[in-house]
């Protein structure tokens, strides 16, 4: 066999070869600015890798993006390999403080950004002077470049085009509530493996027939990996700008005839109100994929009933390039069977390997029943983070997902909890997330999370931050609807009612945050811990 | 990243772990004889594993199986690999000296046979007298091991694995119609990227829903890849034994539910005509795919139409492993463009590359128009024989299919002929493969094959060689239908009407029999060239 090297870059030329003609469309704020094809995108990726290298980037070199989702954000995922240097997306969404760490910690050479995101840069500038900096739309302010200047100007990239497989392609940090951020960084092979993944048709099918929409942040985790599985197929890809609100996203599906989408839970509850209020047509969708946290039974439900739209759910992390599962439910599944194996993380994609361990690292049976952490290592699983931190993270070269699961005997797992955020009260176990579960299907409530608060006799004991929906809710009504549904000795000591949860950079319910503030007092009837249910803000929290 | 080697052995964890129930069945003569589940199967693999380096078998060797379909040879696929060793399945069609010679050439060390084909391998086992022989089934004669001793007393393999992705896997030779076979030799990164490939929802697509039926040869390019993906996504798979009849592949779909089923037109032909005589439903098929040759638009039709089966074309070599290209019709395709596209052999499959090419190796332009012989490369395209023979079939690392075709601008391959059998006729080349495609269309004509004979002025010229169908045919009602069709210097000289045509070992026209035949003589009305139409032959043809 030829022994080809399995480079990302194969995929570029495989969209200009057999989709020169499918589209690359660009929105902002719902309205369509911008349409182009592979063809055009082509060129203008060469000649920007070309530009790069000009400026000074040099093989292995990290080139940072601080940018939204559009189309200058999807040449880049390609040039910077195509280069030879590692694109390095920064999440927006950290603190100035944060971004300045990871760029650091990256030592990125050339930062390219959104001009609306000059301030949440200006520390890393500081913290690097010597980095080049270019701004992706709008007049370069002193000391700047201006990315259209480069496509423009560059010569197209004559190579030589990287070379081994084994080399970086991309960076990521993981936004970790437990200590600094983390690098993940991802060879050509492990990006190029997890493209086919994404292919499969028993994963998430990515086929030619597709029209993508990319709600997922691009600096989160490759966008799920969507945005390459795209080019590998020729599909088109359909990038929503900066903060897309929910009525964007529907208006975006409907008029594009969008066939995948990808979201967050707490998005797709928004997304559901807003086409059910509006009467929205998405039946285009041929999958609406729900990843980042379990989605409730209703939720589905509503996905596949009300919308008519097939709903799956895909698992992963940052350290697993990201997509480790995906959950397909049985084809002779009844609704409510199908509801429930979607709320499953469903099976393991091929080619990865798992393990489910106790405390002491022995392994536990695969019944459905026993619980243990999960482990995972495969060609597109991390077996250690960028300049080696944090090595506990990872045992004889298998990853320590921090996730407590089960498996069933059919090869189907259910995240039970983090391994932190389990509550042990009296010697047992009490998991959060089964208890956030019973309590989201419980009348009057809109969101909850379920945190422990240290106590004397117990040891620890749950607390339920509860947000009630329109109908509102009372703690009464929250504890007595807990009643037969959990064991006794779970129902929460405490309910506090707010207006939000506050949530991390990456959408998830800042759970170290809600602990500090339940430590010091009660939260008050009303009290905003810090959350912005603003659904412009949720779209990219994905 | 993990670095984890691609081993196509993890496929076999993979099926034990995530599908441990479902099913291996076996079928002899259209009866089913065995049902077994991928966790019975996994211990056997494994003590067969074991078996096999007791007997001595060590890392690199290559070890030898002439066999049909069924579950000890699917047994063999991924014990031999496992062991470290090459599997090397050899084509059961080959006459006994080209065993001799391919059993030779891989220096086989261990060969493990069906006791009917015990005469055919004859001639290899006096070449090879050291080589250990196994006998798949029945009583071991002199000298022999029986199969089933060894899985029994085996003991479980304990490693170590493979542990080198570019490590060889298998071995198949081609049945080139000139010189001598030629070995491919596939490692386990190659067929692990193949078998990924084979699950990708624009190609092949075969995921957990599937039920495969076995009809390819296992001796032929590794049963075109479907069994080592039915393992990867632990498909049930489905073994039809020895010389199975049309009308059992019939009843073993209707029967057992398939859902894919592999096959050449000819035999496909077959199964329509069987089908439509005895209602049989084949509607559980989620996918007829035709390869080997082009089909015409009838059988196309009749599949799509008359079963209500959909049809696809697969594309490949041994060389490719096989699967080179998918033809998968446009979602919005009308049933005539279906048809049509079908007919084509469809898009290159990701992670390949291709270039059409004129006699001096310039690339030709992909405009559906201009022809050029095929170039290939990829992760699993050979770029060179196994042994180095015959370098010439390779070009900086392409492989030269030897097909000529055109591309069209949309990415649809089109293979009009082997270079070796156009027609140069007056300084201008006529297509055979395309004047077989029109002559299949005429009214009466069941099979054709046209071939060059030589011509004093023109240098060659076409004959037809035709088989009638029921219906019958004559020479000017042949000549008449052609009228308009193709261009007039194009018609044959002389139609030839025959009972049947000759084939080589695995199905395909023998054109160098025929040219022989013809330069003779006349071949008379109803003369035999060779050819075997007993569908019981035609199934493992394939």
């Amino acid at each position: 066999m030829s022994g080809e090297a399995l480079l990302i870059t194969t995929f570029l030329d495989h969209a200009r070869d057999h989709a020169p003609d499918r589209e690359i469309i660009d929105y902002v704020d719902g309205v369509c600015v911008r349409r182009s094809t592979y063809r055009e995108q082509d060129a203008r990726v060469r000649r920007l890798a070309g530009a790069l290298v000009t400026l000074g980037v040099r093989p292995g070199d990290r080139v940072a993006t601080l940018a939204g989702n559009h189309h200058r954000h999807l040449e880049l995922y390609l040039a910077v390999p195509l280069a030879g240097a590692v694109l390095h997306t920064v999440n927006l969404r950290l603190e100035p403080e944060e971004i300045a760490y990871v760029v650091d910690h990256a030592e990125d050479t050339v930062l390219l950004l959104d001009a609306a995101l000059r301030p949440a840069a200006a520390p890393a500038r500081a913290a690097r002077p010597g980095m080049r900096v270019v701004v992706l739309d709008g007049e370069p302010e002193s000391g700047e470049l201006a990315f259209e200047d480069l496509v423009v100007g560059g010569d197209p990239f004559e190579g030589p085009p990287p070379r081994d497989e084994d080399d970086l392609a991309a960076l990521c940090y993981t936004s970790g509530t437990t200590g600094a951020p983390k690098g993940v960084a991802y060879t050509h092979k492990a990006l190029y493996l997890h493209t086919m993944a994404a292919g499969l048709a028993d994963g998430h099918a990515i086929g030619r027939r597709d029209r993508v929409v990319h709600l997922v942040a691009m600096f989160h985790a490759n966008a799920w990996g969507v945005p390459l599985a795209a080019f590998m197929v020729g599909a088109d890809q359909i990038l929503p700008g900066p903060q897309p609100r929910v009525a964007d996203v529907a208006a975006i599906v409907e008029r594009e005839r969008a066939t995948y989408l990808g979201m967050v839970p707490t998005l797709a509850v928004d997304l559901v109100a807003h086409a059910r209020r509006n009467g929205t047509d998405l039946t285009s969708l041929r999958a609406l994929v729900l990843g980042g946290s379990t989605p409730s039974r209703e939720l589905v439900r509503a996905i596949e009933e009300d919308l008519a739209v097939p709903a799956f759910q895909g698992w992963g992390m940052t350290e697993t390039s990201p997509m480790a599962t995906f959950s397909r439910p049985e084809p002779e599944a009844t609704p409510d069977e199908r509801y429930a194996q979607i709320q499953r993380q469903g099976r393991l994609l091929p080619g990865l390997r798992w393990r489910l361990v106790d405390e002491d690292g022995a392994d536990v049976p695969h019944d459905g029943i026993s619980r243990g952490e999960l482990l995972l290592r495969g060609p597109w699983v991390a077996s250690a983070y960028f300049r080696g931190d944090r090595p506990e993270a990872f045992v004889d070269g298998w990853l320590r997902t921090g996730d407590v699961a089960t498996i069933d005997p059919e090869g189907r797992l259910r995240v039970v909890d983090r391994v932190k955020d389990l509550i042990k009260s009296g010697g047992e176990w009490i998991s959060s997330l089964a208890l956030e579960q019973a309590l989201l299907e419980s009348p009057g409530v809109a969101d909850v999370a379920v945190v422990a608060v240290p106590h004397e006799r117990w040891q620890e004991r749950p607390v339920a931050v509860v947000v009630p929906d329109a109908d509102g809710v009372d703690t009464t009504k929250v504890l007595a609807a807990l009643d037969g549904r959990v064991p006794r000795w779970w129902c929460p000591d405490r309910v506090e009612i707010v207006d939000a949860l506050p949530r991390t950079s990456v959408g998830k319910v800042d759970k170290r945050r809600l602990r500090g503030a339940l430590r010091e007092a009660h939260l008050g009837g009303s009290h905003k811990l810090g959350g912005d249910d603003d659904s412009r803000e949720h779209a990219d929290h994905s």
